[in-house]
């Protein structure tokens, strides 16, 4: 549904919507016909949920593809993966929670090592500390200034990757990495595919150009390899597009990035689990959409850990009980994606999910789990329908058409 | 997905993928409530791939659709069949085993008896035995040549029907048919809606004028009319597109044809199950995906036989039970469409589908049938996604986005 039409449904009244993502929720069995880490959970709540509400299993991009967290969050805002495709620079730049506008252009560079004659030795200059990094970026923001009042960001990430923001009017990212991929080679010259990128190479060239002279004298971290360049183009916000006033609670800055991406109000970190909740209490009244990322269940699925993972689920299981308290018009759990531990990675497997409302049509699951939830309501669809269900089950969708 | 974006995501390794298309698999009950085809035959070895895998319910074109076969394998092979249309003059080209290049127009001629005044009498000659066909066709080409050096093909099909393929440089599809599609009129002139195929047209009357100056005399079979003139564009092949070497194991030459079409290596015709199976042993070890064609569960279907066609299934599942010694990474067993015994014809009701891999996340289904597939964890999704399922399965590609 094209964005105009969806806006003319819009309809405000005062229901809550939670969304929970288990990041890498998806689980699988470790020897054939076993349970997955979902399946093995103790989840009363979840269960519960499931059998008051309905559920079904998600395509976060396409059946079979296996998405990155970028991807992966975009479906669950309700985003096409495959038509909103966000460059690496710019995921970057989300990843350390710089605030991007419509006139940035964004990279991701490493530092690297050259020698005498310019030949890059060490593409990730022996992984410098980022103690290391964060004084060299110091020194570059202090010395290295650009012509015509363009604007730089130069960001410390870790190790030796950095990223680079460009800020300027009519600025382009159609510019090529100079990474060669390979040591032994010169740093590849940026070239522009289209004016505004050429334009923009002017001011890449130069802070390099900089960069190089300021850092002759360091070892091993005497210049930058710059990848994947990338203008932002803003998406509608979550305002624009639903007409909801969104908040986001999410500790790790790249899913902080995400939500920022689609203009929801990002509020402070929080520490802990309990932390989380008191945000979504004091914050209850204030917005329409909360926005609420764990990331452990990736992480212990990307370590292989089964039963860690199982172990996560349980905890945010338990923390999951409490919403029912807040008592909220749609609550929804889903996942970015599947990180079975039997893969420690991200995998293509469709994401168990579940949506409870007092609107929703129950269905028979009253279990939450991989194998249950393809027998549920929500059938096997894509992720990027989720939100549009919420909104409906919340009561803020007119009807389509007379 | 684009090929561009699919291409980026190709992953190498040694797994192999085995298709097995059992041609009209799906079926019906004979009466309410009974048991189609697949249900009633004793399969011990399809139950027990399904028990171990994942199944659904996949529709070639679309929910409603009925597909011809050319849809249907192309939906198998992982291409939009709407968007994908093969002329019918092409699929006639495929049908008699003729391997077509990118210069080359197709069309499907039918031997018609022309009276005196050249009014069409009889648009099927009398539907002349094949031996005739093969005699006339002989004689047409000994006899007529084209100017500019254009080469052409002419193959009996069967009864009165014969392949015509023009092949040159710059020629052109957008023919009209000359078949005015009734008795008691003359064959239309062939007209071209666009430049090349204007250029074509030349071509074609050369033919036909030559062809009834030089069949006078013969009766019933004097002229021909023609139907589907059609450009063959070739398809992105199964390298192209998945990054695989692909072998097809099949008897019959539409189904050779079709999968020549996608780019596969053509193994020699198979007399028997048995050689199938030796085939596909004998080759194993050099190619990354084998399409095996199943053809007599869809003639039984359309016979209206339904015990012949339960027997099928049966011999098939006992051939089946070999694969388990090749121990591929990926099995999918599926068919182009569905023929029940009951409708006589192919139908547009899903079909049964079941991939087995150690990667797949099980569902509950232990019985490979219509009525438990529909619960299984593939879901009811289109049959052009299964390709790509299959390649995350068998671990051949790599993540989408970061």
């Amino acid at each position: 549904m094209n964005l105009e039409t969806l806006q003319s449904l819009h309809l405000k009244n005062d229901n809550k919507i939670v969304f929970v993502v288990m990041d890498g929720l998806g689980g699988h069995s470790m020897t054939p016909g076993g349970k997955t880490e979902l399946e093995t959970a103790k989840t009363p709540n979840l269960d519960r949920y499931a059998a008051e509400g309905i559920t079904g299993m998600l395509d976060p991009v396409l059946p079979g593809i296996t998405p990155g967290s970028g991807p992966g969050h975009l479906g669950v805002f309700g985003f096409d993966p495959l038509e909103t495709v966000i460059g690496r620079g710019v995921l970057s730049a989300l990843g350390v929670d710089f605030e991007l506008t419509g006139r940035d252009v964004a990279a991701r560079l490493n530092f690297c090592t050259l020698d005498a004659n310019g030949i890059i030795t060490d593409r990730r200059a022996g992984r410098i500390p980022t103690d290391l990094n964060e004084r060299l970026c110091q020194k570059i923001r202090d010395k290295v200034k650009l012509s015509d009042g363009i604007e730089y960001f130069l960001l410390t990430e870790s190790e030796h990757r950095a990223v680079f923001i460009l800020r300027g009017d009519g600025l382009g990212g159609d510019i090529n990495d100079t990474d060669p991929q390979q040591v032994g080679f010169t740093p590849r010259e940026p070239e522009g595919g289209d004016e505004a990128s050429q334009r923009t190479v002017k001011y890449v060239k130069e802070f390099l150009a900089q960069v190089r002279e300021l850092l002759a004298d360091e070892q091993p971290a005497n210049m930058f390899i710059a990848r994947g360049f990338a203008k932002f183009d803003p998406l509608p916000t979550m305002q624009e597009k639903y007409g909801l006033k969104a908040a986001a609670i999410a500790k790790y800055p790249m899913y902080r990035g995400l939500a920022r991406l689609v203009g929801m109000n990002i509020l402070e970190k929080p520490n802990d689990y309990e932390a989380m909740f008191t945000q979504l209490k004091d914050n209850y009244d204030d917005y329409d959409f909360f926005f609420i990322h764990f990331k452990k269940t990736d992480s212990t699925g990307e370590d292989g850990d089964f039963d860690a993972k199982v172990g996560k689920v349980e905890l945010i299981d338990e923390w999951l009980g409490q919403i029912r308290e807040l008592d909220p018009s749609v609550l929804v759990v889903t996942g970015d994606h599947s990180t079975p531990s039997y893969f420690k990675a991200h995998s293509w497997h469709p994401v168990p999910t579940l949506l409870w409302s007092a609107n929703c049509r129950r269905d028979a699951v009253t279990e939450f789990g991989e194998s249950s939830c393809n027998a549920g309501g929500l059938g096997r669809q894509p992720m990027k329908n989720l939100m549009i269900i919420a909104l409906a089950n919340a009561l803020k969708l007119k009807k389509f058409g007379a």
